[in-house]
């Protein structure tokens, strides 16, 4: 039987290299062999951006651009958006009965994002209770496989809790189990190697960045500090440069040869970083043009996922139709 | 400009006639008065019996039938079913994001219910925010006044003050603020005395009582357990046979002479019982008779309520154009 994924972004800015390695790249794959959901989480970036909604409006066609742009074919992906789908909101009501404050409360995931937030005493109901509207993404669409980072991992198990309870109360079989996929490339670092790529740390190259950004944001990246004059040995641990030529750049033997050298000295960043710029460019040149043209019509865009919308709603109604019958609210 | 109620009442058994003096005495009134909503609240019985929905499906139509057997008329209430209102279950989840997990714990309402009903360590979330589940019913139907028993006031303030932070984060004058209607008529107590009448407690007379249910019932009512021969002097305060006379028998003269009299000996518990029986009887009977005959097709009843629930909807649908007006999210 076909697979079926949901995998999406919360439309909080541009789509960056970070979310290409991370998800974006699988997704193309993906969407050759699965059934797949692409999901503009707009609610969910709503439950800490309640305040700014404008912002996060404006970003679903941003999203949507890159999505169409790295090639996320909507003839073989269903892109929708998230507050379209009220069957989601209805189905999170439902299974906000399955699960106890108790046990959201002990979620890793929650309690990690809460801290780093620092939300701990103005907490909203909305952003505690994400576990839960996330099983209802999920299961609305029946997915059976979700990709995610590792530390997103209790959030599928979490779902997979829900699914077990809703089957066994409800006596159904209505949804299946939950499998997480961990890409095999982990989080890219951001510019400056310290963390992962975010907008928010300021250390992201976007899929959207000119040659000049793109440029500047090449040679302002961290390498080895000890590495002063060119002769001196270099390390490769931890310096972004080759981070990101062991992914970008495919002769890897050249990349090799090119560690060695640098690693012994005699190799100076400004010859390696022209020719990751080089790379990056060639990679991110053509997915520019394409979100350029994309971008001339906005409406066509947004005509593309209000159509994938509509798909997921059939797909939907149908779910909540099993649902209301298993609990007996079919009047 | 006409007031907008809204009413209604969880589907977790018949209708007792506590529920009559606290609120279906009153909505007869109202319908006359306001433009008013009776919801039949399956969604908000789900959080605390979500193991058992079968049993809140059969008593939709119960209540329906006690519905239209006491008087309330469908041609001027709109009587409609939680669950099929979509709407509800997504102005929860934006609602979810203006109130903090602390705010909902000190809600006293909350707090209570939590207690009584032994729910601590596994409380689940969907019991835990039903107080922003509630702003949602008032809300969608832009209702100004919710007849509530005083013990329900913080909820009217949790829906006025997440009404205001609605209205000032998103810039608009969408919803109005809620003014709690108490009841004259306080809660009816139960055949025993103790405490409010109630289905779990055992302690009701229902609305779809016989008459043979109903003379052991009235037989079975507390009254002054000092006043053990008919010449003994009795009490009035706490008999629950006078405190019914006062609310059912509206010869107010003839009950002040029947309580002087128990007062100083002389009047029989059972010729006082006799007048309640005959006074509740005839009060019953029509009752019992309309939802006899009701009963009789129960499709119509169920067609009467779905075509409240359309109407409802059409509001509904009304009010979360304006909300995802007001957050962006008008697509």
């Amino acid at each position: 039987m076909t697979k079926i994924v949901l995998t999406g972004d919360r439309p909080t800015g541009p789509l960056h290299l970070g979310h290409y390695v991370g998800s974006l790249a699988n997704r193309i794959e993906l969407q050759n062999k699965c059934k797949q959901y692409v999901m503009i989480a707009d609610v969910q970036a709503l439950t800490d951006n309640f305040e700014h909604p404008e912002k996060l409006r404006q970003n679903v066609l941003q999203v949507a651009l890159d999505y169409l742009a790295v090639g996320i074919d909507p003839n073989k992906s269903t892109i929708f958006i998230q507050s379209m789908i009220p069957q989601i909101a209805e189905l999170t009501i439902f299974y906000m009965n399955l699960v106890t404050v108790a046990r959201v409360g002990r979620n890793p995931t929650v309690k990690t994002e809460v801290k780093q937030k620092g939300l701990e005493d103005k907490l909203p109901v909305g952003f505690f209770v994400y576990p839960i509207s996330q099983a209802a993404d999920i299961t609305v669409v029946k997915a059976n496989i979700v990709p995610v980072g590792a530390d997103q991992l209790p959030m599928i198990e979490q779902t997979n809790e829900i699914v077990r309870s809703f089957n066994r109360i409800y006596k159904v079989d209505l949804f299946p189990e939950v499998e997480a996929m961990i890409p095999k490339t982990g989080r890219l670092v951001g510019l400056d190697g310290q963390a992962k790529m975010s907008k928010s740390l300021n250390n992201a190259i976007f899929l959207s960045d000119s040659n000049d950004e793109l440029a500047k944001k090449v040679r302002s990246m961290y390498t080895d500090p000890h590495h002063v004059h060119v002769n001196d040995p270099g390390r490769i641990e931890g310096n972004v440069v080759f981070t990101y030529l062991d992914i970008f750049d495919h002769n890897t033997e050249e990349v090799a040869e090119l560690k060695e050298h640098y690693r012994r000295g005699g190799l100076g960043d400004s010859v390696l970083k022209k020719r990751l710029l080089d790379i990056l460019e060639a990679f991110i040149d053509p997915i520019r043009t394409r979100r350029e043209q994309l971008a001339k019509d906005p409406q066509h865009v947004m005509n593309i996922i209000l159509k994938g919308t509509q798909e997921t709603e059939k797909v939907a109604e149908q779910t909540m139709h099993d649902v209301k019958k298993a609990i007996h609210f079919d009047y």
